[in-house]
């Protein structure tokens, strides 16, 4: 015990972190690990825990975001309208400020898929968080005051943001949302003290706006050409071309690189961008400073089934094939685990975690990925049983990592899809797919999976079903239990050794955020989630969606009719403890 | 500990109750004691209450309902859209089946203070309620089928139904909302197999609509010239002169009687209906057959400060004087309980149980409130600190009465006001009310207490503070604890003989709700409440209303402009038990 407590202090001081007690970032670390050397609450005694508190948001939209403990004080953000509220931990839970920015309304149109936010980040005495209508906010974590907003871009062009930024030395990282509208996509670095943009970095487009320079030495040759941004393209396709980047960020302090990845290309219609479509569905390794890029990696070349590369990173060092390699472990949505080597791009390995159809592997000598023609869309015609569907084998929702068992806990889907593919052109501002998509259960009718992944022995230890896709984040404790929550309102704590059931509690909403674990004043262990039902996966409740309209949520809700049936709208924190 | 067992279950089968593990109507008994002969969650063991599960009910307006409980089902009816929804209590509240009844939309402008819905009831097999949209609903208890829905007036002439429906003998008993709309007030049984209309009896007009017949002696003799309902308004005011019936029944199977009050005159501008204005604020005793009236008694006759009629009648049997008594215990807004013989109308005691400014006292001789000249609003001019204010000493929030202690215990509000009456107008449809008002904390500076009542000794027992109105009902068990909620989210239990705080446990949004308990099928005793912080005394919250607006929500604003410094919104079911 004494020796994984001191190896796990060595990660957090590796990683930048202060306490474990506290929980500043939605990954908590910047190796995006979401594991907490808490373990006051054990796989012996998480039956007895209950709810010690809770919180009602008072917005019923999906709760994607992670609550964020800096200090004695939470803070929890809201889908739209984007509340932020700070919640005393010494006083139960009492309200302490609520600061309010009030987006603009029309922003709820733009947002694709539920008008959720990922949540904030706190820095240096600041709460950092990013509004629907294309602002970042920074305010006083201790009054509430607003220090500096700054507008990223126009919702009147399709843009949004729904991610979570991640501050790393005095720079705040926000993408922006908004793939399935042409819009195109971008990293941007703020100043955390002023607000001022220090650098914006393109997914698409000539070199000088992906910020590709003379640093750039991706692991592959056929990477290196100039302007791929815009060689892989039709003529200026790549202006409206997605690349998105609304996932999540990680930062290696010794290599000085921050990683993270970009989103499908735009439209889905895949016939209408020949090409590769450089840089979206891509991983770029940048120095945080400059934004300059250092590698890139394309997960998906001319991606056909909107297989969004906007996951995690996990950093990790683990022995690969023989040797000790600091890795970047990556849960893809197209269906495979990649393990690289973080200092250059190189894909180490990547097999598949779910049943994949779309595709036959990776070539590891060329890094590219191998298609199965039979599952690419063809014009006007229905092609079927395309697995997995869009939302991929996983989609956003962030995986946790245990060092005490060498285990990678994956939240994913299990889904296959049927797609037309259609001509579409380009409106600023408004739905830009051209594919029509009908999503149903993969394999086996489960439509969820909790899969605890070995990612030296690539392959799964266990797995675990669920009814509807596990749409919420997963928490590893030192503790041994991983938590993660169910769309049918299961908030549950399960072994990290084997998977087995331990304790599980009825909360009031579906459950699609991401739980984390802090140190309370009173030193106690808490974990606390949100419950309400929503996003792309739960668009069905939260959006008062038809049923009957199976093209409804960009086909998902053809997967998701039952839903209802289990839960309604909600929007409460809740916050557990021992007796 | 046998005998009062004992006396529980007589005045349990009096009333017609079958168990006191269910809780099939909103007060529970006919009776309106709103107690439970359970008594496994005692005053000594509630400190350990814990949540057993919870629901989200995806609506976040004011939650007033009291769930019900039949068999091994829970229902809960939201506020609108007034969805229902049947909760399994046998799989740990697992979602049944809703019922979405889909109230017309419009019916949302017409409710003067937010958009509540006060609940359910069950009656052989079937779930009965009503919509804010001015229909009442029966459906299949076990399917959730619609069985029949009766529409019973016109959102369009400003009416709207909020009140839970009680059913007895067949008749399901329902009254209308609106009294601050100019809409004519009534009470309506319909058929509870047909949901035909089997009668209705207005509050205001001739004797004939008000079913004022052969049968009615009301005690005092003032009260007996016909046609009152007529000739104690100017010509035609009564047609749009209130006296609504949104609060409770009681029933009395003994003597067949059925008990209720009503609403407000209107306009609230007393100098534009002079007259006694009958039979607004007044109680109705009448036969559940056919509605005809057996006695009336107006509690603030001419009303000068918005002093519904419309509390709960709880039926005791007390010795008064020496004497047993059949009484109806009346805790009324215009700050006195009154203690009436239920078979005559007699007013036996009226005892203010706060402070009131407004009125002298109840003259015994001629049941007449005796007013205070200098709290009477005057055209044009400011008239200050009236106590109560217009919600009253207590408003529909309900009481409970325990057999165990003799007490009765009163959520209630300490507040006064400033009045300005102006001239109004009647637009049928629109608010008529004819006076500004700004509302302000009573005498103490705390806004709302629970209050122990000694009906016999006619006074306090002990009395909690509360920062807020206590708008939630009350709950009393055979444990002798009492519980009730606070619009600041803490859902309280204190000891029923003492007021000793016991247990408090922090929810997601302040409460209105009315607790309940009952036995699940597992055998164990547990306590439900929703929490949903609105109503009129929270619309500030669950309107999203402007603090800077002090006349918003007729007033209330400025008592209430720091509680969104407390609550947001929210609408979650808690249900609690012991480990």
């Amino acid at each position: 015990m004494l020796a994984i407590a001191v190896l796990v202090a060595t990660a957090a001081a590796i990683h930048g972190e202060t306490d474990d007690g506290q929980w500043i970032r939605p990954a908590r670390d910047y190796a995006s690990t979401r594991f907490s050397g808490l373990s006051q609450i054990s796989s012996d005694n998480v039956k007895q825990l209950r709810l010690a508190w809770s919180f009602s948001t008072g917005v019923t939209r999906g709760q994607e975001a992670a609550p964020i403990v800096a200090g004695d004080t939470m803070y929890v953000v809201t889908p739209y309208p984007n509340i932020l509220y700070a919640l005393d931990l010494g006083h139960g839970g009492t309200l302490k400020w609520k600061y309010e920015p009030r987006p603009a309304a029309a922003a709820q149109g733009v947002a694709c898929c539920d008008v959720v936010n990922r949540g904030a980040v706190y820095a240096d005495g600041r709460i950092v968080f990013n509004t629907l209508d294309m602002h970042t906010v920074a305010v006083d974590a201790r009054t509430g005051r607003e220090l500096w907003k700054t507008k990223l871009g126009d919702i009147n062009r399709g843009e949004t943001i729904t991610m979570a930024p991640l501050v790393v030395k005095n720079k705040v990282l926000v993408g922006n949302s908004g793939g399935e509208l042409g819009v195109r996509g971008w990293l941007t670095a703020l100043d955390l003290a002023s607000g001022r943009i220090a650098w914006r970095a393109y997914s698409t487009g000539p070199d000088a706006d992906v910020l590709i320079g003379p640093s750039f030495k991706p692991f592959y040759a056929s990477d290196r050409t100039p302007n791929l941004g815009v060689s892989t393209w039709p003529p200026d396709a790549w202006r409206i071309g997605g690349g998105t980047m609304w996932g999540w960020i990680s930062y290696d302090p010794a290599l000085d690189l921050i990683y993270y990845g970009t989103g499908n290309p735009g439209p889905w219609n895949p016939d209408q961008r020949p090409g590769d479509n450089k840089w979206t569905t891509a991983i770029f390794a940048r120095r945080p400073d400059t934004g300059e890029a250092v590698w890139a990696y394309q997960l998906s070349p001319h991606d056909l089934h909107d297989y969004d590369g906007i996951n995690e990173q996990i950093l990790l060092d683990l022995d690969v094939k023989g040797a000790r390699r600091k890795v970047l472990v990556r849960p893809e949505r197209n269906g495979y685990v990649y393990v690289m080597d973080r200092a250059t791009g190189e894909v180490l390995s990547a097999t598949p975690y779910g049943y994949v159809n779309t595709s036959k592997g990776v070539d590891l000598s060329t890094g590219r990925l191998q298609l199965n023609e039979e599952k690419t869309p063809v014009l006007g015609k229905v092609v079927r049983d395309i697995c997995p569907a869009a939302p991929g084998m996983k989609d956003w929702q962030p995986a946790a990592w245990s060092p005490r068992t060498g285990l990678l806990y994956l939240p994913h889907q299990n889904l296959c899809m049927d797609v037309e593919s259609v001509e579409t052109s380009y409106i600023a501002g408004t739905p830009f797919v051209g594919m029509n998509v009908r999503m149903k259960a993969g394999p086996g009718g489960h439509r969820g999976e909790l899969t605890a992944w070995d990612p030296v022995a690539a392959k799964a230890a266990w797995t675990l079903k669920e009814r509807f896709p596990v749409w919420s984040g997963a928490l590893a404790t030192a503790g041994d239990v991983v938590f993660y929550g169910t769309m049918d309102r299961w908030f549950k704590a399960v072994h990290a050794k084997t998977g087995e059931p331990l304790w599980q509690f009825q909360t009031g909403s579906g459950i699609i955020g991401q739980p984390v674990t802090y140190r309370g004043p009173d030193g106690k262990q808490y974990v606390a989630v949100l419950d309400g039902v929503g996003g792309w996966a739960g668009a069905i409740v939260s959006g008062d969606l038809d049923p009957r309209d199976s093209s409804a949520a960009l086909g998902f809700v053809a997967a998701m009719t039952d839903l209802p049936q289990y839960t309604a709208k909600g929007g409460t924190l809740w916050v557990f403890s021992l007796p």
